[in-house]
């Protein structure tokens, strides 16, 4: 699908003004805003809207889009901008739709284990109201993104393994197309099989089809106990080994965690953790308090055979929190710890046979490269993460940082994998999609031209020629 | 999408010539053959293709469909025959590609706990050839469906409440596109987010946007130990309570199923099953020894807060076997019980807070009709079946059963639900389709005619108009 031809000047303008109209002071069209929408946590320049607009109910966002629509201009969807590959960007100008005040959880049935939200609520807020329900929302990318933005990328993280991504946790939506029309897809029931599956389609679909105004999503009960250990090996094979017979063994595992060698020593710096210098598995279980003893001890011993040693457990929540917080702040801790890089974060996901060599080739090429490149990931679903550190303004060390990245994705589809297991593809990864689906790419085009023609949503992201 | 002009007969000849010049006696035209492929286990009339089609390889299914579109000749998948809402059936004519002869299992990736597949392999013949790999594929809906129908009907059955429907259980496909692309779907990777979810659009697509011709299962580790349960309860409210209380506690259920008074008197007739003439619910969990203990011991404290009593235990396979064998000929017991009617079988799907609701309505209703209705059901996906046991040949049973059964759709729908938690729409369900997705139904329209702009693929079901 080619380009849109961009709005004149003038029908722009005529549009931004009659946004203003509708919204006042909730359509900001200040420099410093739409820079603020303009960038993202990754290495991408800044591209920002010509205005950032602010709905609070479903119905001004059929009529922003209206508005929008009608001008030709862009419509790009706002959550938290955590993600990492450009996806809230705005390549073409126009109008970032920010759902930071469309933040309210608006039912919690317990019974039947959902919650129905607006997309601008953040995981940790819906976890803090959920507290005394004995339900949890189990989704947990580490950044305290908002569940709009997770469901658009597919978002996953340390959870996954048990739990399962945005994929299987979102059970409805409300989604508002490009030409206005708000849709329902879903409903209560745990699960139905009339037509066409468009939650699924939606989530995922990086706003390129629609904006999310709504979310169901699947809650579960508050584990009544939970384990958490940390673990060291000799070596990443070692460790990636023990990932996988774990994962064989049918532990139901409620996260496994891969930690390199240069990401343990950064935390043991940083957070005085006393960890080895060595590669770490960090794992939870959840279930019964007899379930999650019995858990713990059959990977007890499946990691020993492969070498793991110097158990520490956690079972207070204060010490698992922290354990946790630790992971979670990985990227930050090596930020910290390496000052004055320009970092590339990218990830990749292999099956599971695949993913010692995945990861062991990945880190000799890193070390090779002479740049530094902790590796973490969520070994039990495949999936890991480089965080390439190149110096900032040294051209030859980007470039290398980019090939190595590039490598990745390579190799990720070599292996029988996929280029990015849950950061998405946004701006950062298109090049990679005819690689990776072949002429499936073109039927994500044929769907994408067939709910948005004029090519408004999100464009330059995810679809061919977009 | 209005129907397209039907091929003109010389047109349709020259094709049928077409196709049997290249598949040869694989190319059946027999009144015999294309009778017995416009039949259905439901109560459809007769509406045979014009010729049934038995490709052996992808690049023969992909020519088949070059061929016919060319032509403008419906084509219509076949699997076993076994849906229940008229999917397989020829409204216009066509061509029926019977994938009987697509049988093989191509790859059994134990490592990764993947199986690659072609459509034809039934639930059974796969599970048979994982017997010695420690592996199983759970979805189980009963019959003994070929696995590309099961992924096209998006098929549950009673162990989803555990693994999931075939939404969850399919990693990946090859599809055979309307205008005869081939295109793959999904990787082994355990999870993805590089666009929109083809796998997960195909699934449940019911044959209408392109045929199936590979699929890549996930499959799950046979349980450790497994112990299976069956218990009365005085009531059928009882029954449906203790079902919410157990799925609320977090018990990991691997079945848990209903089953009513009218059928379990009808086991003890044919079976000898020495039930009390009472409500049941069969369940069955799976894990470690001292899991599956642990979590029966928790069931059975809460089944009998809830009046279950007389609790018989199998944990033996042929006892077990037996057990679960009742349950999956439970529509078979049925017809045998009531000989000389004309059936209908129907399921809908409510959130779980609603259920006892949906059920004990239904019972009442059926009850006061004075036409049998066993239900059983799928209860802890809050899914449940009727069926309606009318006299043959007597139109006014005739009418109220199908009364009932509208009924159960609106009752569905009204309690937040879907019209269909498995058997899918095919002809049978269209109706209901506006009702249940409002304008999201046209985005169906809109996806079925990018991908099929002539309408040929499996005519007459699920989309609108079509």
């Amino acid at each position: 699908m080619p380009a849109p031809p961009a709005a004149t000047p003038s029908v722009k303008n005529a549009a931004l003004d009659a946004l203003a109209a509708f919204l006042g002071p909730r359509l900001n069209r200040s420099q410093s805003d739409r820079d603020l929408h303009g960038r993202s946590e990754a290495h991408f320049s800044s591209m920002p809207p010509d205005a950032v607009a602010y709905p609070e109910t479903t119905a001004e966002v059929a009529r922003i889009v209206q508005i929008c629509a009608e001008a030709g201009l862009p419509m790009i969807g706002w959550g938290t901008g955590t993600s990492l590959e450009g996806h809230a960007l705005a390549p073409r100008g126009g109008v970032t739709v920010d759902f930071t005040r469309m933040d309210k959880v608006l039912q919690v049935l317990p019974e039947d284990m959902v919650a129905v939200i607006q997309p601008g609520v953040t995981r940790e807020a819906l976890n803090t109201e959920l507290r005394a329900t004995g339900l949890f929302f189990p989704v947990d990318p580490g950044a305290n993104a908002s569940l709009g933005g997770m469901a658009s990328t597919r978002a996953s993280g340390t959870t996954a393994v048990r739990y399962g991504t945005m994929r299987n946790n979102v059970l409805g939506l409300e989604v508002v197309l490009a030409d206005g029309r708000v849709i329902r897809t879903g409903t209560r029931a745990p699960k139905s099989s009339t037509g066409y599956d468009l939650t699924g389609l939606f989530v995922g679909a990086e706003g390129t089809l629609g904006l999310i105004t709504e979310l169901t999503l699947k809650l579960h009960g508050q584990p009544e106990a939970v384990s958490a250990a940390v673990c060291a090996f000799d070596d990443m094979a070692g460790a990636v080994d023990a990932v996988i017979a774990t994962i064989q063994s049918g532990i139901p595992m409620a996260r496994i965690e891969f930690v390199d060698q240069a990401t343990a020593t950064a935390f043991n710096t940083l957070s005085q953790a006393g960890w080895p210098d060595a590669p770490h598995l960090m794992v939870e279980f959840h279930g019964s308090p007899a379930g999650v003893k019995e858990q713990a001890a059959r990977f007890g011993e499946i990691a020993a055979d492969f070498g793991g040693s110097g158990f520490r457990w956690a079972t207070r929540p204060e010490e698992r929190n922290a354990l946790w917080a630790m992971r979670h702040n990985a990227y930050r801790t090596m930020l910290t710890a390496y000052p004055g890089s320009a970092p590339i974060t990218t990830d990749i996901c292999v099956p599971i046979s695949r993913l010692a060599e995945a990861v062991e080739e990945t880190a000799a090429e890193i070390a090779a490269s002479g740049i530094p490149g902790p590796i973490v990931g969520h070994v039990g679903d495949g999936n890991f993460h480089a965080l390439l550190l190149p110096k900032a303004g040294d051209p030859a060390q980007w470039e290398t940082a980019q090939k190595l990245a590039a490598n990745m994705a390579e190799r990720a589809l070599r292996l029988g994998g996929t280029v990015s297991g849950e950061h998405g593809i946004g701006m950062g990864k298109t090049k990679y999609m005819q690689a990776e689906h072949g002429d499936a790419w073109a039927v994500m085009g044929a769907i994408k031209s067939a709910l948005d023609p004029e090519g408004l949503m999100n464009p330059g992201k995810l679809v061919p020629g977009n």
